[in-house]
Parts: structure tokens; sequence; C-alpha cells
């Protein structure tokens, strides 16, 4: 395809940068006059666009940052060979995703008739809506799936980035699995959020492709915990990321097996659709069994509040468990897992529908909803994290009749950068 | 499945009804207490959750109604025979509609441990968040696919509900396509809006099957005309829906054909695939060209402003016309269209990637984007209406490189329900 019709004068574009650019400068602005997240927390609708999450710094955003209500993730396969052109990308990224997270479009919107701009501007006078741009790096990066070293990192892949096992029950479709690299953006609005990771996809173009994006949302009354599309509240025992010491325990790599990680975290995310039309037949009280919790309160069953202690040693009248031993707040709990703890960081997804054949008698096939929830947990080494729980989730839990694992991916989610470094640099200059 | 563990005693559910149900009441409580929808305009982010807009009155709601920031649009078929069954299914859903567009549930939280509840909860808590809920019917309704009139409605089929053509270009999947029956909710929540929908769908288990449903979403600068995914300005040219005569013109249904559809509109929606990854790449100044409206602006190629005037005489220094013959905004404008005007109110759609193969060179296999327009527009009568404005499109618009209309339908959308009746009942009583 070519553009054959030669572009006629077009006086407007030029003034309307210079006098009409002030919705873009006015959020710059807020980035370099030191109004804090704090004092930016209680405003009004319009404020909210305004927000701005730092991006450089000694963590990456989007781990222990406030959930925002919508998020792009995605992962790329890497086809270049080349070492400086990863790193190039990674510099580039890094530049564009500071950018963006104030506000700014990914490139500058000042760009000749004969030339595709920097950026889609599909988002221009939206503010930064909280975004947050988090970089991770796949198993790929490090060791190719032929096995060759192509960037000389083999000998950096920490010990904690493991391929993950198989687990019961996967169901894991290629096109929605794995990735070399790994981009998450978060934001306060659908459209910021995928805005970002398609700047970031298009500028490299050449040396990554797409291997899959998924938008993601989280809908919460301010201040509780939200509910998931199961109608639960989903994160009430995470640990606490206003508590430095828990996230230093259970969240930030340590630098043992890897130094350039230190301050960084390994996140896995899992596809999980869910039956939606089957789970709203069930029974209320069988809901709560599932779960191990009441559904409106969120209290642990047998408790009255949603922070009540969950009481694993409660029993009824006839000796047995109040919180059934196949219920999934049992299975998951720290006391049930070596005290191991994960930051869950997850967000529904709803992607219309499709055709399916169903898994529950009497296997009608027919027009489902593609529905579910991004499972996206934090966590400082998942050989005692994730892994370990999910083999017991994955085997155990009967939630399972209700969900089905249809993508995986792990990566390591380095530290932060410095201003005017990039994030990774610690792998590639160390 | 069955439930096969008897459910132990639950002290918690019924207390936190009584006692912590505040956020339940504070919803409906503004319902009653007359505060407006203007009065309620400027306030904080907590309150844009409690805003409710009427589902009663002349009209539905969802038309012209302020757009929200998400949809879920979906369709149904009938599987039922039976005329009774439809009207029953049309007033519980009405009846649910009306109190959901509250905020409250759609049926009673107070459930018994053995049945399942009449709300999935998953909205527990975000108020009404400004919900509406249209309902509208596709042709299946007065005859159904095999030539049956089988609710005895084929005599009431309004001239104006045709059976679109195919359009040059169609690629519409079956599974995304069509419907007897059309439910739309549009929030400024993703929840509220899917939630909508996914407890009507349910209700009409055994007499109706989803055929689709699809979620979208639109974020603009407040007061603004939102851009869409390729990054231009969309509605700019809409007819203004605080001018009734306009609405009365273009909008709303004359009773000439169909007595039961005065103060109803006819809609259409398509699901129109955009190649984005290929329109980022095409030069700013082609883009321009593509739409006829300069990109940052919104201005007609030549105007200052988003809201100058399209002048088509328009000519460069060499005699050629300055908005292109083959531009969306010359093809599409009122006065190349015998005066006709559709009011638009569209929602981006974002389902993530999928593997495709391209359709221009050099024909790589991939994954890209499934995401899109999912476009939606009100009309008095579709024959003057979408269809010839279409016809032009699909034929001559060079943007038809960019999309792919890939499902379609078409319904009648009744007027709006009195308290105590429910929507369509003056096609079923009349």
């Amino acid at each position: 395809m070519t553009n054959n019709q030669s572009p006629p004068s077009r006086p407007g574009r030029r003034g309307f940068l210079k006098a009409g650019g002030a919705a873009v400068a006015a959020g710059a602005g807020l980035a370099t006059s030191g109004v804090t997240h704090a004092a930016l927390t209680r405003t009004h609708a319009d404020d909210l666009q305004r927000q701005i999450e730092p991006f450089y710094g000694a963590h990456q955003g989007g781990v222990v940052t406030p959930q925002q209500s919508h998020s792009y993730v995605a992962a790329f396969d890497l086809k270049t060979d080349k070492r400086e052109e990863v790193i190039a990308l990674l510099r580039e990224w890094s530049q564009a995703a500071a950018r963006m997270t104030q506000g700014k479009p990914a490139g500058s919107l000042e760009t000749a008739d004969d030339k595709p701009a920097a950026d889609s501007a599909d988002v221009l006078g939206l503010g930064a809506s909280s975004l947050t741009i988090t970089f991770g790096f796949g198993p790929g990066l490090f060791t190719s799936r032929d096995g060759k070293d192509r960037y000389g990192l083999a000998s950096k892949r920490p010990a904690a980035l493991v391929d993950l096992p198989r687990f019961n029950g996967d169901q894991l479709i290629a096109e929605k699995t794995g990735g070399d690299l790994f981009v998450q953006a978060c934001a306060n609005d659908a459209q910021v959020a995928f805005h970002a990771v398609r700047q970031l996809a298009r500028m490299g173009y050449g040396a990554i492709q797409m291997r899959w994006g998924q938008a993601g949302f989280l809908s919460g009354p301010k201040g509780q915990t939200p509910r998931n599309l199961m109608g639960f509240k989903d994160g009430t025992n995470n640990p606490s990321t206003a508590k430095p010491p828990l996230m230093n325990q259970f969240v930030w790599a340590s630098a043992a097996d890897a130094p350039w990680m230190q301050g960084g975290t390994y996140t896995v995310v899992r596809r999980i659709r869910i039956t939606l039309e089957h789970w709203d037949q069930m029974e209320l009280g069988f809901q709560e069994q599932v779960f191990g919790r009441h559904k409106y309160s969120g209290a642990p069953i047998g408790q009255k509040n949603e922070f009540d202690a969950v009481d694993l040693k409660a029993a009824d009248k006839d000796g047995n468990p109040v919180i059934p031993d196949n219920s999934h707040v049992r299975l998951s709990n720290q006391a049930n897992n070596a005290g191991a703890q994960i930051l869950r960081r997850s967000y529904s997804y709803n992607d219309g529908t499709n055709f399916y054949i169903e898994r529950w008698p009497p296997w009608r096939q027919e027009t489902e909803y593609d529905a579910g929830l991004i499972f996206i947990a934090h966590q400082a080494d998942p050989r005692t994290g994730f892994i370990p729980i999910n083999e017991k989730l994955s085997k155990f839990d009967v939630m399972n009749q209700f969900t089905t694992h249809i993508g995986s991916a792990i990566f390591a989610v380095p530290p932060g950068a410095r201003e005017g470094s990039y994030v990774g640099a610690g792998l590639f200059e160390a």
C-alpha cells in the first residue's frame, strides 16, 4: 500500500500544536512542579487524569503501586540476534515510558506530512492517568528456545527465573503463553494503558514480534478490596504494600543469585478463563465453600469481617472443618505453604464471547463469555512462591471446576532505572 | 456437577446485609431523593459511581444519554416458541434493569444457602455509575429464519427494520452477527456494564441463547470529542443531542409504519476491526487525507478548528479538492447523502491479540491486535440513514484499507417503558 496522493497544504496542525497544546502541556507541567501523589489523591475526576506516578526509582512502578483501574499486558519475542539492538530498544523503551508516564506523547507530535508520527495521538489530552509501565525479561532473553546464547546473557540468568512446570489441568495456548520481553501498562484509563504498549510495540518493529497482548480492568469501591468476576473480594490476604519489611521478604528479589536483580521481582502471569455462566448457577452456600469465605462480607467462613483471621482449625459440631479442605483460601493460605506469600495484582478480563464446547453436562455447544482473570503475581522467588502454591491448587482446589488456565508466562522484572539510564542496564552493563 | 457438601452454618452473611448494606442503600437513596444528573456532574470520583440515569421514560436511556466510558453490548437468539415466555422475559428484564440502573442488585441478595443468588454480586458497592440499559428487537422476533411467525408478530414488523444488505468488503462472522434480542449496557465502569448484561442473560437461560457479546470503552477529556483508536476525534459531526428537533428528525422513529415504535429508534451495530499496526506506519499527511480532517485539532483539512464547517468545494491552487474525494468525511457528509444524518454512539474495543494472516504485503502471519470500533448508530430509518451512507463508504472510502467489518446487526429499539410496564409492551399489547 502506498500513499499516491500528494498532500495538500495543511495550515491547521502546527498552529494547533503551538496554540492549542495546552492540554498536553498541562500534564507535563505537573510532572516538574513537584505536585505529589498524596496531594492529588482527593481531587476531581478531571484531575484524576493528571495524576502521575514516577517512572525512575529504586523499584519499577506497577508492582507495589496502588492498583489502577485498567491494564494492558503484553509479551514479545525477540527476532534480532544482536545484543546492541536489544540494548537500544530497552533504552528507547525506558525513555518513551518516562515520557508517557508523565502524560506526554511517546515521541514528538511535530511531524512532517510525509512521515509517520511518533505517537498515535489517541490519548491526546487524557493526561497520565497514573500510568505505570513495567518491563520484564523472559527466559528467552537468556537462552533461546533452540538453546543458543544469543546475547551472551546465559550466565546471568537468575536461578529464580525457572521455566514454569506444567501444572495439573493446564490448557495452555501457545500464542497466549511465554515471551522474551514483558510490558505491563496500568492506568486509570483503558485507552491510556493500551496506548502505552502500542507505542512501545511499534518502536520494536523489526527487532521484536508481539506474542500476546491482553487488556484488563479492575473495579472497586475506593479503599475497599475489589471483587473479581466471581463476585468475591480478591486480594484480602495480600501482604501489605505499606509494610516495606513484608515487601523485602516476599516481593523484592535478593541479590543472592543475580546481583542485577536486587530490587526487582519475579512476575507470573496466567490467563484464567472462568465459566461464569456455570458459576452463576451455583448455590450461594457452595460458592462460599469453594472460596472458604462469605461472599458479601469477604469474611472467612465462620467469621464476621473481611480481615478476621483465617482459622484453619475451626470445626463444626460434627468435627468437620468450617473452612473446607478443598477450599481456595485454605489451600493457598500461608500456613499451608511453608509461610510463602505472593503479591497478587490481578485484573479481570473480558474479551466478549466465543463459540465453545462446554466442559460440563450436557456438553452444549454454544456462545459463551471469554472472560476471567489475568492473574498477575509478584514475588521474591517463584520457587517458593507461585510454583508450590499452584502445584497444590491445581490438584486440589475445588475452584478448578470453574477455571481454566489458558495462558502462562514468567518474567524477571529488574529494578527501576536511574534517570538517564534504562531498565535492565544492570544486566547488560555489569 | 452437584454440590455434595452440606453447607456449614454461616453466621456472617445476614448480619453483613443488614448492618453493612449501607453502600448499596446509598445508591438507592439517591434515586428517590430527586438529585439530578446536572447537580451531580461536577463531583468527586466516588460520587461518579453514584450517578443515576432514569430507566423509565418516553425514550429508552443509552441513545441520547451523554456517552458513558464503558459498554457491553450483546445479542440473543430466542429458543422458545411461546409468545408468553417472551413477554415474561421482557417484563422481568425491564424490572431488573430498573433496579440495576439505580445501583441495586438485579434481585435480592438475601438467599438461602442451597439456592443460587439472584445476583452475581461482583458490583456490590460500586453504585449505578450512570448505567443505562437499552433493549432492542431483531428481525428474528418478527419472522424466524425458517420463515415462521412464532409469536404472531410478523404483521407488526416495521418496514424500517430491514435486513441489512451485504456491503462491499463485508467479512461477517456468523457468531458475531445478527440476533433476535439486543441489550446495550453503558456505564462509567467496565464491570457495572458487563454485570448488567450478565444478570439479564442469566434470567433468560432456557428461553434465549447468547449469540454474541462485546465489551467497549471510550476515553475522552471531559467536554471534548473523544478520539478513537486511530487517533482522530470521532463524532464531531453528530447531530446535537441537545437539540430535540434534530433528534426528532434524525433519531426518533415516527409512528408512520409502526405505531408501537413512536419514540423508539433503529440501531445498527458493526464490529469493525482496525489494522492498528498498519495504520501507525502511515504518514501523518496521508492519515489526514483518509479522514479529511487534521489529526490533532480535528478541523476539516484547510480549516483551523474542530467545528469549522466542512467545505467540500474548497480546492487547492491546482484545482484539486482540499478534502479528498475518497476521504471519510466527504463521503459520509450530510451534503453527499441527501441530507441524511445518523447519531453515532460508538465504542472502541480491545480483545487482546490473535494470530492472523495479514491483509497487506508481505502478508506476514503473526500475532496482531484484535481491536477496533464497535460502531453503534441510532437513526429514525436505516433505509435513509446507515444503509445508503455505508453503501457509499464500503465502496469508496480509502479508510477501508485499514478496517474490516466482522460483525453486523440491526434492531428496532422501542420507546421507553412507563413505570409498572415493560419495554416492548406497545408491540405485544396493542
